[in-house]
């Protein structure tokens, strides 16, 4: 398939540096302000340069001489999105995929605002069209979460939860092992670049909580006989409670008990929540360091448990040539 | 789909049971030596009665007045193969794959025996055939390991390994859990109906041992640029040991050091390997009880772990009727 690759962040670096290897072409790149389009027409070479590309975002901070809108009208298969997460209108993410969707192309997107905030309006664009939107990137990384879900039908799944941001687990893990408070954790997290200079999307649950409310639109569209009926979930409709008010006196009273606190999102076709929670210290929940575990409860199969990173260019880029895959 | 169910036992009969739920309709059933057939020729109503047939079987022993022959030239879009594993020719439920695939119809495996024993028959059979054929029953039960290493791509695998049978991993459990030898376990085990009359099969390593074939050509024929190139997979390619000679002794020293042992499978595309192994007590390989887990060594995003129920009547029927669904 021929991509266009919308966002040159970590993400969509390493789509554009591992594309080839899934046998796929990328035909276009776009950052915020620039773009490189090689998409066979105007006799240039069909398919950029990846390494090129991704040599001179790390130099010269721009990925071309193009403008990001060249990206947009370029002759590609299918439209990666991976610009970053906005919430709300969910822009310019949002256009991105619908511009692509209009002119009958398909969508992948590792950005969640769109697939998180206007599910129902993604929905309606793809029935006026000929393309299809996949989103497995959105929801814990290189874990299959939405492709499992959807191959044991959300209408056989009552419930999905799990550890799905690795920051606010990686810090939790770190105060419990080694009895430190939170803002220790969280500097020596900055440090190593697992949390953020402003750290609140992650610590405040704010991204496990859209990851979530994505879950419970693939749960609740997914089990709808008519998607128009189907209840639509954004962040608003989710309880959210982040780690920073849990101390470590907490960790170290769980311990006594064989216990430990991670920051658990759980997503039901009525119900989003995400929330500190006691899990056994040695119970499958309670992964370690940076990683993701996704827990789904089925009807008939009992409960499944993938576990896996949940973050990185490589392994979020994997999931969305995966995607790409199930498109063809 | 209409499916034609060959095979009456747990994983047959959980199959006619919950097609309805599933959206399809079971047209035919088979047992070693009768069937009922009601696929709408000769007037009849279109679609066995599930409850019906699942009763006659439990009271009668047979399923239906009708030939098994019958079932086999019924009129069904997915021939479910469900009829007892069997090594080396894989008859007869080998047989009945390729009578379907020679009429144009799919047909999905729950019956280990032809995929580990006679894989590349199959891959030429399909390759003749208008129809597919699907086995993600055959490994790991309700753990969807086939499907997903499909998605992931078996090119970017480079290993599946882990615990793929919940009788001898039960009595490994017992054993450490209580200190008790072998002997008292696996009696126990038989009593609670985890482990069969003869457990030869499952404490022999042999089970496992398929499962992990199984994956090995997945991986292999999965990488090969030409399948008529790719290495097969059979279980005498596999090196093979079973837990009957592991000692209580080991387990209490392995408790000292914070192990246990597990019966672990491992497969690439150049080896297959059932063995005890030491793993971390509290570690991921150490599933307890009659739990399966999944382990998938990914190029680009790590380790992936999948761990659930590895066996049961409605497990396994619903890894089928998943299959059945991913034809459509």
């Amino acid at each position: 398939m021929r991509l266009a690759v919308i966002g040159a962040g970590a993400v969509g670096r390493s789509v554009v540096d591992l594309a080839a290897e899934y046998g796929h072409e990328v035909v276009a790149v776009a950052d915020s302000s620039t773009a490189v389009v090689a998409d066979g027409s105007d006799g240039r070479n069909d398919g950029v340069d990846p390494e090129a590309v991704v040599t001179r975002k790390a130099e010269a901070g721009i990925v071309g001489d193009d403008d990001p809108a060249d990206a947009l009208a370029a002759d590609y298969d299918v439209l990666v999105e991976a610009t970053p997460t906005t919430l709300d209108d969910a822009e310019p993410g949002f256009s991105h995929v619908t511009t692509a969707l209009e002119r009958d192309r398909h969508a992948v997107l590792a950005n969640k605002g769109p697939v998180a905030e206007r599910f129902g309006d993604l929905q309606a664009a793809v029935a006026d069209s000929a393309g299809e939107i996949r989103f497995e990137a959105t929801v814990g990384g290189a874990i299959p979460a939405v492709s499992t879900v959807e191959d044991i039908e959300p209408g056989h799944v009552t419930a999905v939860r799990g550890v799905l941001n690795g920051t606010a687990n990686f810090i939790l893990t770190r105060m419990a092992a080694e009895g430190l408070g939170y803002d220790h954790v969280l500097a020596e997290a900055q440090d190593l670049g697992v949390a953020e200079a402003d750290p609140s999307f992650d610590v405040d649950g704010t991204d496990a909580a859209l990851k979530c409310v994505i879950l419970a639109n693939v749960l609740s569209f997914g089990a709808a006989d008519d998607p128009a009926d189907a209840r639509e979930f954004t962040l608003d409709d989710a309880s959210v409670e982040g780690i920073r008010d849990v101390p470590g006196s907490a960790l170290r009273l769980a311990a006594e008990d064989g216990r430990t606190v991670r920051l658990i999102g759980e997503a039901t076709g009525e119900t989003v929540r995400v929330a500190p929670r006691l899990v056994p210290e040695n119970g499958t929940l309670a992964v370690s360091g940076t990683q993701n575990i996704v827990q789904i409860e089925t009807t008939h199969a009992g409960r499944l448990n993938i576990s896996g990173r949940g973050a990185g260019g490589p392994e979020t880029a994997s999931a969305v040539l995966g995607d790409v895959g199930r498109l063809e």
